[in-house]
Order: C-alpha cells, then sequence, then structure tokens
C-alpha cells in the first residue's frame, strides 16, 4: 500500500520575503513546521497534547534544497510523508510547490526525537501516537 | 537633572527586510525589545534575572511612528528613555536613528508592567530595580 | 449604515511563540497585516496589484493594545474596519479575539500611506480601491 | 596552510526563542546569515555591494544539526569556514558554540549561488570575491 501524503496549503505573507523579493530561506523551515502543526491537528492531537503527556518533540536536524523561490501571495501547498517512524524519532519529508501551477519550489526534512520533557533525554514515541503516524509512512 | 539616554547600536539583517527593501514594520518593535534587553544587562541583570524574581514582564501597549524606511546593512542607534515610572509599570521610549548620518527613522514607546508569574497579576516594581531605572527617567 | 467589520482567522503558530509562552508582542504586527492581506484579496485585488499600479504602501504608524495573551494552537480571529479614509491615508483599526471563547486579546491600528513607488511621496489611493473601502468605513 | 576560520558573536535575543523557552530551530539559519553577512563586511564588502555588481547570492541547499538547545540571553559564537569554493558555489559550513562554556550547539552548512541578477541563471564568482574566499577553505 503507497503510503498517504498529508497536505497543507497556505499563501506566503508579506512578512515572510526579504529585500530579494522572495520568500527568506529560514522561512520554509516555518513552513515545514506549519504542516506538521497542521498533520497533528488532522491526526487529532497536537505539539500542546503531546506536552501534555509529559513529552517534548525536540528537532535534530532539519535540511531544505531550494529549486524556485516562492513569493508573496503565492498559494503554496506543503506535503508531508514519513521517511522514518523509529521507537523514539521521526523523520519527516516535505515537498513545497506552487498550489496553482504545480511547480516544485523546495523539498526537504525535518527528523524529531521524543523526549522526556523532565530528563530531557530521548524516550518512547507513545503507542497511540505512533500507530496514528503509520499510514503516512513510506 | 536632564535624563541619561541609553544607546545601543546594531546593524540591520538581510533577515529584517521584506520585499519593498526595507526593514519589516514589525521588526522595529523587535528592535526597541534589543535595546532594552541590552539596557537591563548594562543595568547588571536581564530578563532572566527578573523572572527570577518570580516577575514577568508582560507588555500592554507598543506604538511606532515610522519617519524614513531603514534598509539592509543601515547601523541603527536605538536610544531609550524613561517617560514614566509608576509602581507597577514602565513606559519606555524609543528613538533609532541611521547612526552614520543621524537621520531620524522611528520613534515609539512600549508600555511594560510587572506581574507576578504565578497570579498573573500586575505588581510592584522589586526597589532594587526601580532604583537603578531611575536615572533614565525624564 | 453600520460599517461592515472584514474577518480574518487563523492559527497561532509555535513559531509565532516566545519563551514567555504567549505569542510575542511584535507578531500581534504581523496578524494586523495578514489580515490586511486577506481583505485585499477579498476586495478582489492584492498589494502585488497596488505595487503593479506604481503604488506602494508604507506604515506611518501602529500601534497595539494588549489585553490577554494568545497562545500556540490558538485560534484567533482578526476584525478590521477603517477608521479613517483620507484622499492618501488608511487607517486601519484591528480586534484580536480568541474564536472559541470570544475573548478579547488585542486591539489596534495601522495608519497606511499611498505613496509612488518612483518619489516616494505620498500620493491619492486610486478611486477604485478607495470605492472598495467604503463599505467597511466607520 | 590550515584554514582561517571567521568568528562573529551575538547574544539570543528574547524574540529568537518559542514556547519551549529555546531558540526556534529555523533561527540558527538566521544566525548562519549573520555570520556569513559580518563575514563580508570583515572582506571589505556587502550583499549590497554584490548586489551593485549584478549578483544575486540565492541559497540552494541548507542544513543544521541541532546539538544542545541555545536559550535566551546565551552568548553564541559562530564560526564560519569555507568547505567548496567553486566556479560558481560557495558551500559555508557553521559551527554555533556557546562562548562562555565552549559547549557546541549546533553545526550546519549552507550552499549559495552567484546569479545573475537579470536572467537568473548561475554564473561566476567575481575573481576579487573569490581571491578574498580563498584564505577561510578547508
Amino acid at each position: 500500500m503507497s503510503p498517504t501524503a498529508f497536505k497543507a496549503s497556505f499563501r506566503v505573507l508579506w512578512a515572510d520575503t526579504d529585500a530579494a523579493q522572495v520568500v527568506h530561506f529560514s522561512n520554509y523551515f516555518r513552513f515545514f513546521e506549519r504542516a506538521e502543526e497542521e498533520f497533528y491537528r488532522h491526526l487529532g492531537f497536537s505539539f500542546a497534547d503531546i506536552v501534555d503527556e509529559g513529552l517534548w518533540l525536540p528537532r535534530v536536524e532539519a535540511l531544505c534544497r531550494y529549486k524556485k523561490p516562492a513569493k508573496f501571495n503565492d498559494l503554496l501547498e506543503v506535503e508531508l510523508t514519513i521517511e522514518e517512524l523509529k521507537e523514539k524519532s521521526i523523520r519527516y519529508c516535505f515537498r513545497i510547490s506552487d498550489k496553482e501551477s504545480a511547480v516544485l519550489l523546495a523539498t526537504g526534512y525535518v527528523v524529531v526525537v521524543a523526549a522526556d520533557k523532565q530528563t530531557g533525554k530521548a524516550t518512547h514515541i507513545p503507542k497511540e501516537i505512533a500507530e496514528k503516524l503509520k499510514p503516512f509512512c513510506k
């Protein structure tokens, strides 16, 4: 069975741009995170719920490859899939396209670790969360 | 005795600009806050110390008047004075100039309240902090 | 006839928050601007179209009064009205509420001037834009 | 001869943090860029000068590995070296440490391409710039 991709869609804001009149390169990482937040809501929980379970989701690695610049007012589509789901970490993959033209703008990934809020140490992703993530795994 | 002005100086970053090739209007408030942070360090404490005293310094009002646009790489000078020091609040005034040309770019103010971290209610500014602030009052 | 209010609604992102676990005070100005961008799209044009007419919309004054802190994941409603529509400037008023509880979080305004992109001088707001703005005036 | 590393040093601002009370992961990329901007100034030119030569320096890839979280008020040291200097691109390497404790917080890289502002196509890095970059190459 092929994996399901979760899709989030939103517009580039003026505040996302820089003096080159394109989206500042750091903001693609915010777009990745925004898709991840919408994904958790779509699954029926949020960062806030995860924190309530005594967990933290720190990022340990993040990469972005820039293909074409996104510009003010562009309607973006961010596609999220899970490339690797381990006991204690998740590797999310992202593809950002212009929704209207379907032109690919950027790709990237973010590796997130489950960490105990008290000790700060890596810990197991709770089963009920892991179960909900599986359909999105490659 | 005329009040002392505290001065902080820093460059406009590429990330501070927007597609109009000037500093995004929201970032002047970050420049105000940055000057305030440097001011506390100059006085010998930091936001962090204030938090350790069980206090929070939420902002209740902030205003900026934009005169001339600041641009990438400009060396800014932010002048901070205290317009009003009350028992539970401080009104900081700011003037942002281009340091090299002395041209005035923006003016504004931020009203900060001392709040108890537990209850969230407004509380007295600790005496040792108030004493250090007085020389900067108009 | 009472003025129409334009309403935009969106969630607080993790990236909007600061170490006090509330929205950073500068980001309310980005929320104001985001509502303004959605407003222009609602009227059938965008910042981009305005720029194509040879105009720029620099901000000359911006104020925010903070009532209650917005937090991560909150669904905000930003209400926009026009307090003053002059030949060369617009004073937008904003009210930000928690959409679910209807609790008022912040109010503020932003004064925008129409400026000629070439000369940088204040200029008339084009009639076709002014006409569309009128129903939203107080 | 071992390469020279360029070092920039600055404090974490309150606005750099998020609700986990650490620096937001996207802001490390802004710290990389800030070091790059100071590096160009150190070499005697700026982004602005490069733009004046008809060049643009778009980013084509950026990665960060997060080791330990940076917190508000931390004094950071960002070390920049050049891992690869090609005809049309530069791969900058970064190491961010806590300046006081020398603890490593993050490492990463950014690949920058020289592009013609008119055509948008990759072009040669001007010789006078390439010459200045060489001492910083690994």
